[in-house]
């Protein structure tokens, strides 16, 4: 048993951070679905809010009265084992509750948490807590995604009140020698880890090279105006498909006006920036401009293994590694088990971090995931040979 | 030229019933199309309000300036004349502007219009300012179907705050006896009427007999126990499609629970009435349910030359005339000739009113049209043989 | 009871002639299905031929031996009444029986009728054996569009070994007046006609002009080239739409080569010749062309009651008229009365005949209907004021 | 330079297998395409003697006459290096060239490819011709597979006289231990294989164990009886949506009637035998029955490695792993390398060989690879733990 300061003081940053990213946003933002991978900015306060008062609260706090009962319906994302839940491409139609109704929510939630946290918790609450809190930060980077494409698709391209910073990738493209050999992959030590991440186990990898900065705009530019979307070689089969059919001809928020390449960020519509690393674009735009390189994309080994020798953290990585298990994988039984395990298949592994990933959320061991043709998340291409 | 007190005071008079429709509604509900045949309310709003400042202040007000520049692309319809516009099924994408901005904008258009009325109007003018206010009274009826449909979506199934009044169909059901011979159709006189209702002209209609009612809930629930959406016999070939693809069973908003037959109203969710008028069904379900019943739906000719020996204004009254032009029908020029004229293939025409028609915007001669397949209007059966 | 040799004769003639159609067929060419429209050949030789088995032999043939079990089970077509069958948009998946055993049960069948006639049939059985006739004669006309449009989809373009004459649209245009006045419309007489042609009733027209011939190619071409594919004021709604999510700038089955307007023909693929009447375009076509030409199409009234002014019979022409019921309409009870009446809502009545029309079937009151969007069948365009 | 007999021996035999495959199909059978993923008979026919026109007799044989100048364009399948071609979707339209003209085709390649061998060919173009008969016994596997899938979709479910023999998976259960280490992966050796079967290189394995022999059909009913297609808890997310989506309750041409498992087999529609091994499962099938049983699926590096200490070659065998390159992969330059290198994405590797594997078309290090949803070819499951 802990009586957690810590704890309740980390919970409560958590929290107060998913709405500093929202702040800006208004009613009439935050209630509509442009496309079915995206959900509503509502809906990840809500959502994220609903998990700690159906995993902790209602399983752990005696005489609980839940918020709002339609809310556990309302909320769920994909917990088949939490029961029914409103169809993921219908979380769009949900106007009601308002934003005040969630926020209040909220507010309740942290409350309610906040007490029961002081009363002192066991080490399986404390995990769970943890679990939520992840999660939360998660859907944080998340929703920075589903309000960009939410305001890109805007006429109007409104502008975020909220800091995001941007490096240019400056140094001399280097490419660091790893030696052949077997490598150990995957999360060591106490620390808090996804289940993904586990366990860690034994890999040989050849001789390789990886570059030690991402590629940048200029760099993309010059794909492009090479003739790189036209050269069926350079393409996946399936790749070479998705373009064709969604006219893809630049990375997502591009636009060519009066011959410069001008671009929406959530600091409003741009000149693309030369030496910013280039993001949205699909694994297909990534894999593309890699063999037209001459190049490729490095495993999620082969990046694990040499992360401690470049900087990585404003995109997320596409490698060319599937996601799938590691050996000795297990998940979790009940409802936190579908956390991760169940979207094995036909995804690609992508490493790092992004500008747009909470503080302290992020660690070289760190997989995320995403299908091979999407483009709205922070997204970038590190090349190796 | 007239100055024209009456011209203004119906001008603001039906502005403010738009608004008045919309008064309950928070912002998240504005924005959101959940359907293509759905437009947002923030949509109508602002779209009936652009109507005025493109087609009268920037016509006719000398150094008019508008709103703002974006708002003719953003709020433009289908006026192919009129120039680009924001495509119909992406009407829900827009979260900007607000709604408060989209109400400043109805306030700054009413002012100005206002002031360029009072400073004395053409005929030509005030003929368009007409044509706007029965265009905005259209927009209203189509406002409440539009937020009927986005409440009855929610899974709260929120409460309106407007106020509408159904009467029990209490008649005993007669029908009435029209003779044989030549018949005058369409619309005469001075008054306002859409291109759609001309030229008056003749038709030869033979012996028939109309119903004084509606066909009730209670009827329409007779007719789906009986099996009628089982019996394909009863149905046109596309509509035995539509209720098979739709796994349609009972009209629009109807719900079974606990053996009772339960609705969602803008009132909220309650249990059907048996002598209130049946709503919100099909062309194809109407026909089906007359079928069964041995007898068929008027015409929109039978309709008009019977209409001044029943009450009617309840709901839309589904005939089984196509949407035809009548004989000498010519479309106005221009961007307002793209009113009626394009519609007519493939809608059926509806006669009548409805408990959600603007007070004033009906008369015997109306034409009102929707496909086939729509459900989500207020529309109801009378029989004929 | 009639001995009917002129029966016997007639139908085994009319089941030549479906074969001599089909004669040049490949055993590859019977079984495909392009689109959900089309019926494969040998489904058409098959079902005609189940028709007769269905309705004469199995009814009032006493212990008639079906030639195969499954086949009502593959080759009925719409009659819900008779029992399950193929779904329409799986007919291309039947690649047995063979075009053989096809041919096989056509001699079954054509024999035992033939015997069965021979022996004296009532009148309700001739009547059956002529609706069978007629329906053959309708098939015909359907395998001849459905093999031009097989053929029109070879990359090969094969020439099919039947003769169909065209004709020069020689004749200098000249209207026809038609004053107003009551008319009578429908069929009258003893002689065969289909259920949607009756009852025979009056009508008002006011007065009118009609063409005395259907619209050139060259004139077509015309319409072309002023750009009437681009100016959307031309079009309905709908035909605007479908013209541009199909990339439709021209007829079916014409091509752009070299600057010449080309087209396949079941003659092959020929130069487009200027004084032929145009062909294989959509009701929303004909009404676009008309539209530019400043006038309109007629009424399937307007065409009937002018119809012993002008020559008919190279193309169906496009009315402006929705296919609907006349007054008093009744449908036969059980399985033939799905002929005509379902289909009564969102098709357009086409009138005439075509130089695919089988001979003897075709009379001024006939009333064919197509979806305003389909383009395969043999229709053109006459004009209207 | 040499003088190959045994190339020209081996030519004629593999191309004479393909046609013993068709022999007993008609030409109704062999234009239709009752799935995009199915191509008709006729085309693989044409498409393998095409291969060898192209890349040996246009490019190497002197004043070489094609067959006929369009069938590069019919009968090119995704060599997008080689020029425009039918679209996969439409292969199924092309009735014409017919059967005959096919096998006429092949006739005429055969003997001039026999006599250009015959005059002596150089190393580099018999390994073309290498890959050419590869390539047809690629081909003749898929033509089984959609032979079966044309039959199997037949209502008459037609035999296909053809001899495969299928053998009980008689033995024990018995799992096979392989230990911990580095293991080489990857075709070693002069034979042929394909490029994506290189280069050989080294893995880390740890510890596992993998069955001796494969599911068999009752084991299979036992998942299902266990309701194994209705607990998502076993299914990967995209799967259970495939399952819902298309109502997938057993394994493809599955059917009860009777309360008996029944399939269609090429020998026609017979009782399901439970100790022959189940097949037509998709991947995601695969995966849920190995986590019903509390196993997994191997990867194919822990397949290859076992391989030689169990029996294979009746069913492909899903592995957990992605279809990526292995290290150092290279495609060859120009059309034959778009083989294999541009569809290593979002498919899945299956290892072994089956029943309608040509003999001799098989080896441990063979990749095979499929969508995850697929299910019409010969595959099935081999657990591991």
């Amino acid at each position: 048993m802990k009586f957690e300061t810590t704890t309740k003081s980390r919970f409560l940053d958590v929290r107060h951070q998913t709405e500093q990213i929202c702040k800006s946003l208004k009613p009439e933002d935050v209630s509509i679905q442009p496309a079915e991978f995206v959900s509503p900015p509502k809906w990840h306060l809500a959502h994220t809010t609903w998990f700690f008062e159906q995993f902790i609260l209602s399983e752990f706090q005696q005489n609980y009265n839940v918020f709002n009962d339609d809310f556990a319906y309302y909320f769920n994302s994909y917990y088949n084992n939490v029961g029914e839940r409103v169809l993921r491409a219908e979380r769009g139609l949900m106007t009601r509750p308002s934003l005040q109704e969630v926020l209040d929510y909220r507010t309740y939630v942290n409350e309610k948490l906040s007490e029961f946290i002081a009363k002192g918790i066991t080490e399986e609450v404390s995990d769970i807590i943890e679990i939520g809190l992840q999660h939360e930060q998660q859907h944080q980077e998340l929703l920075i995604y589903d309000i960009k494409y939410i305001f890109g698709n805007q006429p109007s391209f409104p502008v975020l009140d909220y800091n995001i910073d941007w490096q240019a990738e400056k140094e001399v493209q280097k490419f660091i020698r790893i030696p052949e050999g077997i490598y150990e992959i995957g999360h060591q030590g106490d620390d808090f880890c996804f289940d993904n991440e586990l366990s860690r186990h034994k890999v040989y990898l050849h001789d390789y090279e990886i570059s030690n900065r991402l590629v940048t705009n200029s760099e993309y530019i010059a794909f492009i105006e090479a003739g790189g979307y036209e050269d069926f070689n350079l393409w996946h089969a399936e790749g070479w498909d998705f373009i064709q059919d969604n006219d893809i001809k630049a990375p997502l928020y591009w636009h060519k006006a009066d011959g410069k390449w001008m671009q929406y960020t959530l600091n409003g519509f741009v000149e693309v920036v030369g030496d910013l690393p280039v993001s949205h674009i699909s694994f297909f735009e990534a894999f593309a401009f890699a063999q037209w390189k001459g190049m490729r994309l490095p495993t999620e080994f082969e990046w694990e293994v040499a992360s401690n020798q470049f900087n990585y953290g404003q995109l997320w990585e596409w490698t060319n590694s599937a996601y799938l298990p590691y050996p000795n994988y297990t998940k979790v039984d009940g409802a936190l088990g579908e956390y991760n395990g169940k979207f094995m298949v036909n995804q690609m592994v992508l490493r790092g971090a992004s500008v747009a990933t909470a503080i302290g959320h992020s660690r070289s061991t760190y997989r995320n995931f995403f299908h091979a043709n999407l483009r709205w998340h922070f997204c970038g291409i590190r090349l190796a040979k």
